[in-house]
């Protein structure tokens, strides 16, 4: 790690413990699903199993006869619409199904087994329409379109759409024509990228709670309680005020649960029931009916310089929306930002198509566009260090984006830690040394990656109240989904702006009537943007537990400071009053002590003329990332196995680095699951490896041991220059396991994953397209 | 109701509903008792059954033995000690059980039944001891001494204690020995009140939860959280921050849910069995352990002149605690305060003995020794009257206390509304015109009690945050004990100045992780403190609203108003911007609006001159009431029924008259029970009609329609000049009524309650001294 210029912190920047580790490694931590309400009902989504199909008639009369069976419902009995970007889909499927898995009917019954006899029960007479499955062919302009209807879409006036495309962005920067012109070498490859699922450890859950008026409390395993109601109110018209949601202990999100998917089902029955409502996935609903990564393609076109230097790049993407837009043309938006990769490219051309099939809808995954982008980008600039014969290392420093470069929308950067994190990948897998196989069957090679990263934006809020024994209650809207970034990080900066211990504070997160406002767990933000308002409500608490000892001290409020819980005048330890002298009259003798903070950083910007039909055109506190791992490849059978492997990530500053650590060496695990052996096989639009005997996730015989190393490159917006760290480690492993797979046999892989057929078909046969290439 | 001076109000002095309403009349809100837990246990209290006694040996080894008790804890399992003002009860008796009833060990089985039998295999071996029930015997010299270790309780070094008096208050002013000297007459006279039981709808429960690290959540019937929260850090030195106490709702508290009392022991059980428990008082449990209201003795002696000034008052009180401590020096604080009633006496000689028996711990219940004080005040004051000749309503209009008087502890009044209380009381029974019985068996009578009373301080806080559709959500840590001071009166303050309707407002409350500290729902403090917090808080969230509204239309913050759901320039309707356009972008675009109020009245002055031995010599906002009854007595039996009564109140500002007069209504049909028919009947310590067919509460055929005037003499301090409302109902019933009666049967009746018998034997026998009369 590098050594931080910070001053002195006395619990910030320490290995601190989890405020909720205990329940999580004893198994007491209650999940949405444990939750039992007082006359609780069992309820289960019925879904069309067509992927394109007209709905002739819906007969649930035999599901409402049944005894035990409390409500039904179709889009008969509940209409409204939601989708994050666009409203584009109906709560039920009324007239037509777009999907596999698409909610027809919801069914809530005294036992869990009734919902599901219920369910049985309830018929659906289909007629099928013709279906597309390959984003390629949803391109074509005689193909079937799927939203035929798109005026009737309430969506951002900023997409562009046409036929299957629902949105087409357009980064555009400098003479790309130009550049090709003047260019020595002209390299040019296609990749193909495959869908994961984000496969937490509990699938997904909510208990809606419902009162007298009608006002529904969701007890739900959401990344995005404020989300989740916001979306409620949105699809349903319920009013704000009429709605809760409350988030249940998450065990894990990863991106697939930022929606209200179960959540607005679960509402809808028990307003209909007036009774509470338990709707919990199995683990097969939750993978077939998920929201996974999305399968993207790409072709790109590097103009280069004998030197290595990159004139231009133009690019075409394809990412497959599947059959609703979720928050699709966003994640295409970041797909743009990361063509240029982390380099000064001062010409560029990238057209990212998003587009609609017949597949399930895919949606955020951890990093969401980064790891299929980032494979894509590195694995070209792989081919053009090969293709130009220079080092792989060499050309990426020569391109390498330096301290206030410009961004490829013109945002001005600050320190740039991406050399720094190049050069100490490099050095800790030795990448100066070629990999020696140690068994004539098997080959070796290392290989590394880059990438930068966003942090994101959106409101954060935190109230911090101090206890008559000088203890700390922490409100704080941000979701603790399992980082520690509230209950190690969150909890460490109060403690340290407070100057007491960690046990001292205790906090309540994610509650949408108990905390403030949060814009959810996601792109990284936790830490960033709620750390920071946890930072400011602290400091003012702080400062009116100052204002009355300087009263009672008679001493300037500036002179004094918190030294072991002792509230002092500065250099004079016998003039000080203990901390819980000034707080244990709180209840009859003086106003309570409420710490407030709100942030908000740089908020999104739309610049048109940049980027068309996308949001993201400022990243905020960037941060630059290398990953290097050595593989071992076995000749005869192509099984890869990934024998070491390095991260270097710029987290600005590591408030917890045990938690930051475990963000780089989770993310790095999934990475390797992504890019060895994890992945939705889909036929027609229906998933044929719903379970995790089929589905394979790494485990930890897969996995490798990680090694991290952390630098600090501090944002001047974060809590002590704290950056987002959630989604970069995830992001580089494909392209680093590619780099390393392509240095043992020798040619490029470049579609995911890197299955033992796919490698064995390399080693055997040469480069091959990408799966499905599709022309400029 | 007096017409208020106040500006036109849209929301507050309107008759709004609660927002909790359809819950509590659809039987669809959710008690303590109602809450299921995963892995829940069920605990019970074993009890003693002897008032005083040494424990010789507790065995619990058969109840240990039994299959399914999970925990079993005595003394020498749980140590620690509680009380409200003096720590002088242990958890668990450990040598020594002063009352019946007194908890000695406790069990949590896996179900209740399990728990009932474990608990009935605990053997106790008891020694007893000389007890005593009687307080004026406790005070004989010779009397043996119930608490003989006085120096090892922690208590207030302004505690007066010897022998058995565990506090002696005493109110001293003027010349008393001058004004008896100068007296034209003198009065003497002495009263004696009885106890009786809060007895909501709802026994006390608490479920109590506890996690990995040992933090107990408690879901408690409590009326003040951040109180229990303080007793169990206190009791069992759990630090603030392992504890979070949530009110669930509350079925009627009346004082009786102040204290932690099932808290600690659920608490207890939870941690030892590392699972939920869950602890419900049958409604025997809660009769008999309670801590009812306290039985007090008067003797008062009156100097006056001839015209009715009252020259002086001597009084010696003697007010039974009980074997503990609890809040009684303080309620024997606030009787000194009441025995010159809200009349001018320029000499007094107050002393109270707070004293201590084997009978059951007597506690707070709704306006604490008012009921008692009031009685024996204002039956003095007839008797006064009718020796002197003059009439009642005469006496008391010559004495009352005028604007700007000194009350008895040299506080200056402001307003007073006594003489148009008395007067428009007077007016609505027509005391003028003397009561007619229209039937040869039955007596009919009228009469009027007056008093004044004080509103609670102590802390308040309250948060208000503004959603994204402009609807609002408000945390406050008070309790919505039933009152709607709450669900009503919060609700319209945030609604009014917010200037949205009730309906998008909501309100989580009593939770003390998710909401600022407050002193609980005790002394009609609720609305008078957190409502003004809550305004404070909505004020805040609406000058923020006001800034981001003010930079938009470029006008000056003070040039705008708010107006049916837009803030426009004053008097420009069109240069206006709507609400939620405010609000809406508050996820992504500005940051949270979180409005912030705290609040503490004059905190309670402590004046040993005056008043020795208690707090309370500050009447915060005080308050001025009348009362008058009609009653008819059956000439024969004694049966007194109330035919006509009239609660003349000053509210100070009435924020709901509905709830103001649900209070005023409530409180006066308590009133009556206490006066005919509630009484605890202790024998020898024991309770002997500890359920509903032998404790015979008021049915509605007992009660007779309720009429009610509000009067509004604002007060400086509460929102929109409200005071306290939610005691003073109860504390001049049986003052009213003993008035009436003796205006129908011609003789005072100087014992409560008044049982046919005891008004039968007056009607045989003319004036009786008080039961148990004592000498001065």
């Amino acid at each position: 790690m590098t050594v931080s210029e910070a001053p002195p912190f006395a619990t910030v920047g320490a290995r601190g413990r989890r405020l909720d580790a205990d329940d999580k490694v004893t198994g007491r931590a209650r999940y949405a699903g444990d939750l039992i309400l007082p006359g609780m009902l069992h309820g289960v989504i019925v879904r069309s199993d067509r992927p394109h199909a007209r709905i002739v008639s819906i007969d649930s009369s035999a599901a409402r006869a049944l005894p035990g069976v409390v409500a039904v419902l179709t889009a008969e009995e509940a209409q409204g619409r939601f989708g994050e970007i666009v409203k584009d889909q109906s709560v039920f499927a009324a007239d037509r199904v777009r999907h596999v898995g698409e909610p027809v009917a919801a069914v809530a019954a005294e036992t869990a087994a009734l919902a599901a006899e219920a369910a049985n029960l309830i018929e659906t007479d289909y007629e099928d329409l013709p279906a597309i499955f390959d984003p390629i062919a949803a391109l074509a302009p005689d193909a079937p379109v799927i939203h035929d209807d798109v005026a009737s879409y309430a969506g951002p006036a900023e997409l562009i759409r046409w036929g299957n495309v629902l949105a087409h962005i357009t980064l555009r920067r400098g003479d790309i024509e130009a550049a090709f012109a003047g260019a020595d070498r002209i390299v040019e490859s296609s990749y193909a990228a495959h869908s994961v699922h984000q496969t937490p450890m509990e699938p997904r859950a909510v208990v809606a709670d419902v009162d007298g008026r009608g006002r529904v409390t969701l007890h739900s395993s959401t990344q995005h309680p404020f989300g989740v109601r916001y979306q409620l109110h949105e699809a349903l018209g319920i009013p704000l005020a009429d709605i809760r949601v409350v988030a249940a202990t998450v065990g894990g999100g990863f991106g697939g649960k930022l929606e209200a998917s179960l959540d607005i089902y679960a509402a809808l029955l028990a307003r209909a029931a007036g009774r509470p409502v338990r709707l919990v996935n199995t683990r097969e609903e939750d993978l077939a009916n998920g929201n996974p990564r999305h399968p993207m393609r790409f072709r790109l076109r590097s103009a280069l310089a004998a030197d290595g230097a990159i004139l231009g790049r133009e690019a075409h993407i394809v990412l497959d929306a599947g059959a609703y837009a979720i928050g699709s043309p966003l994640i295409g938006g970041v797909a743009a930002m990361l063509i240029p990769g982390p380099y000064r490219i001062p010409n560029l051309a990238v057209d990212v198509k998003v587009v609609h099939t017949n597949n399930i809808p895919f949606g955020s995954y951890r990093g969401p566009s980064g790891p299929q982008s980032v494979y894509a980008v590195e694995t070209h600039m792989d081919e053009i260090a090969r293709e130009l014969g220079i080092d792989r290392v060499e050309l990426r420093l020569r391109n390498a984006f330096e301290d206030g470069d410009e961004g490829p929308t013109g945002q001005r950067l600050g320190r740039v830690s991406l050399k720094e994190a190049i050069t100490r990948a490099a050095e800790a897998i030795d990448l100066a040394t070629p990999a020696v196989s140690d068994h004539p069957n098997t080959l070796r090679g290392k290989g590394l990656a880059c990438a930068w990263w966003l942090t994101t934006t959106g409101s954060a809020g935190c109230g911090v109240q101090l206890n008559e024994d000088g203890s700390v209650v922490v409100q704080i809207g941000a979701a603790e989904i399992g980082t520690g970034a509230v209950m190690a990080g969150v909890a460490q900066i109060v403690a340290e702006e407070l100057g007491v211990p960690l046990e001292r504070v205790r906090i309540i997160w994610g509650d949408t009537d108990a905390t403030p406002m949060d814009a959810g767990a996601q792109g990284s933000r936790t830490l960033f943007n709620a750390g920071r308002a946890a930072q400011t409500a602290a400091r003012d608490a702080r400062q009116q537990l100052l204002e009355r000892a300087a009263a009672l001290l008679e001493a300037a409020e500036a002179d004094l400071e918190i030294v072991d819980g002792v509230v002092q005048v500065r250099g004079v330890p016998d003039r000080g009053v203990p901390y819980a002298e000034l707080t244990a009259g709180q209840m009859w003798m003086s106003e309570p002590i409420l710490g407030r903070g709100a942030f908000l950083a740089n908020p999104p910007a739309i610049a048109l003329d940049v980027i068309e039909g996308s949001v993201f055109t400022v990243f905020n506190a960037p941060s630059f990332h290398c990953h290097a791992a050595e593989v071992e490849v076995d000749r005869e059978t192509g099984q890869t196995r990934v024998v070491d492997y390095v991260v270097v990530q710029d987290a600005g500053f590591a408030v917890n680095p045990t938690f930051v650590e475990g963000q780089m060496q989770g993310g790095a695990a999934q990475g390797i699951g992504y890019a060895l052996t994890e992945e939705i096989v889909l036929d027609e639009g229906r998933m044929l490896n719903p379970n995790l005997a089929l589905y394979k996730l790494p485990t930890t015989l897969d996995t490798p041991n990680i090694r991290t190393v952390i630098l600090e490159y501090a944002s001047d917006q974060g809590p002590y220059g704290a950056k987002g760290v959630g989604e970069p480690p995830v992001v580089l492993p494909p392209a680093a396991i590619a780099s390393a797979i392509a240095d043992a046999i020798g040619s490029p892989v470049r579609t995911t994953p890197f299955t033992p057929e796919r490698v064995h078909r390399v080693i055997r046969e040469g480069p091959q397209a990408a799966t499905k290439d599709f022309p400029l």
